[in-house]
């Protein structure tokens, strides 16, 4: 049984909130935000006390076309520094790598750079070129974190093999990510144990990233939270691929340390969110709610969202069609 | 510390779930549903093993205007019956009486009523007038529960005296309310510990009343119902006053046991819920959280999801002023 960390009504040093808005947003609208929405978020993070902005990804131009995806699918240096200068605030600035779609010697030295940290995706199968570049972008200079997707799915004891390695790396933090929105409270709190267990013994931190599938984003991320993850992912207004994300209104109003302010998030959803959802569709709806329940990736809900199908019976039944 | 009840693999028998599609959803539209929705809300109950239906409140006629509400706010007993006929069915039938709307004389005998349940909400400051209610409609042949309202601002030690008291009368089940949608999952732990060792002395069962003001109506339902609350409410879609309440079709996805169906729960959404979403406004939205977040009644956020007032900056200053 795994201890609370702290107490609610307390603030906590080593919490540190993450704002992905225009990296998984990017994944609704392929990356393509004006550089007006792109400075608003950055500005919001500065002014609300945000650690952490992850700006896009860092995907190579040579493998993706710069045609279909917009600025921020590749984070150039002169893109970011359009947006953020310098950057002579005490927000961090992050890019996450794809395994994959990164090349790694495309990677400037940290001293060329605005960028603070290199977040690393991965599925399990690719855990040995994640920890290339794990070492490479650590050797460059960069904080780095590893997000092991699809973890919901991995087989049997094979979780604790991939965290057991990844601990002899360099990487400073370890991410529980919910690639289908599925975990319920009672599971990331053992996820938070296990991984929690490796972090503690390597000197490493814990952070959660949580999708709204089944309403449970949030409540997720306060439970990964409550019992010692660190690095806490959201979004402005929840805004990410299908149902988004842990919105980063509702973890500023619980976490009770003053350096967070909500009133500079409440700007930026009147000026740019409220007209965004007119003109975008994400958060939770049935057929996220019926990927989740299932343990499925949400793209088949996302396509039924497209098509603005509500034939939800029917949907179900695909899902639940077997061999 | 409290203990889980059972284990999220398997059905636990104490569990019932409980439908207030009608009643807290007529407090978005004063009541007024078609008996073919209401019909279809009892229908859906059925088929997807639901245990009880909460079909609208029993006001006296005498104190509110059967012109400005629809029937469901009165529950007149032909009025049931032209729904449910004699409800042959597994599904049993519950109304709402709040405290000063009720006229107990006007509550007929169980073996003259379709009725089974009387669900009794009371603030704390009407708790003997509760007391008398549910001692008659107990005497009277009903299955009784009482919900105590607006908990998150009982002072001090003051719930347990509630608890208590209420401990000795005859009702069969007490319901931890969020009236205010603004009690995190912690919180609820240790409501949940608190009722149930009084539920526990006595024969009695806890149940759980959730709101989405903070987008944690499902995940308090599950955190509730893990540490042993049996009754658990909610409505189709979330379909409720405000913010809604803990959706059935979440909480039957987590439920194991096999005598719960999500088809028929899909059915009514798509013939019913989709082309009420285009009339209706529910659900969460910021200022549901504000609120939410500082412990409110959502009456103000009522008022300005009415006026289509996304000033969310000036709607959070009105709440922070203070005389």
């Amino acid at each position: 049984m795994i201890e609370k960390e702290g107490s609610m009504l307390l603030a906590r040093k080593d919490i540190k909130v993450f704002d992905c808005t225009i990296r998984d947003g990017g994944l609704v609208n392929n990356f393509h935000f004006t550089d007006e929405f792109v400075k608003g978020v950055y500005e919001t993070c500065v002014k609300a006390g945000v650690d952490y902005m992850e700006i896009g990804k860092n995907n190579s131009p040579t493998i993706m076309s710069e045609e279909e995806f917009g600025a921020w699918n590749f984070c150039k240096e002169e893109d970011i520094r359009r947006i953020v200068g310098d950057n002579n605030t005490d927000l961090k600035i992050a890019v996450m790598s794809d395994i994959g779609r990164t090349v790694k010697e495309e990677l400037l030295p940290k001293s060329e750079s605005v960028v603070d940290m290199v977040r690393i995706a991965t599925y399990i199968h690719q855990i040995p070129a994640a920890i290339e570049l794990i070492e490479e972008a650590h050797a460059k200079g960069y904080e780095t974190t590893v997000n092991v997707m699809a973890i919901a799915k991995s087989f049997d004891g094979e979780l604790d093999e991939v965290l057991d390695v990844l601990s002899k790396t360099n990487v400073d933090v370890i991410y529980i990510a919910d690639t289908f929105g599925s975990f319920y409270p009672e599971q990331i709190n053992k996820l938070t144990e296990k991984y929690l267990k490796v972090a503690k013994t390597t000197g490493k931190q814990v952070g959660i990233h949580a999708h709204n599938n089944i309403q449970l984003a949030f409540a997720n991320t306060i439970e990964a939270l409550t019992y010692g993850t660190s690095y806490l992912d959201v979004t402005i207004s929840g805004l990410g691929r299908g149902a988004g994300n842990c919105p980063m209104e509702l973890l500023i109003g619980f976490l009770k340390n003053p350096k967070y302010k909500l009133m500079p998030v409440l700007k930026f959803i009147e000026e740019f969110i409220v007209p965004l959802e007119k003109e975008l569709d994400w958060g939770y709806s049935i057929p996220y709610m019926l990927t989740g329940q299932l343990t499925e990736h949400p793209r088949s809900a996302m396509k039924a969202r497209d098509e603005n199908n509500t034939n939800y019976r029917d949907f179900y039944r695909s899902l639940l069609e077997t061999d």
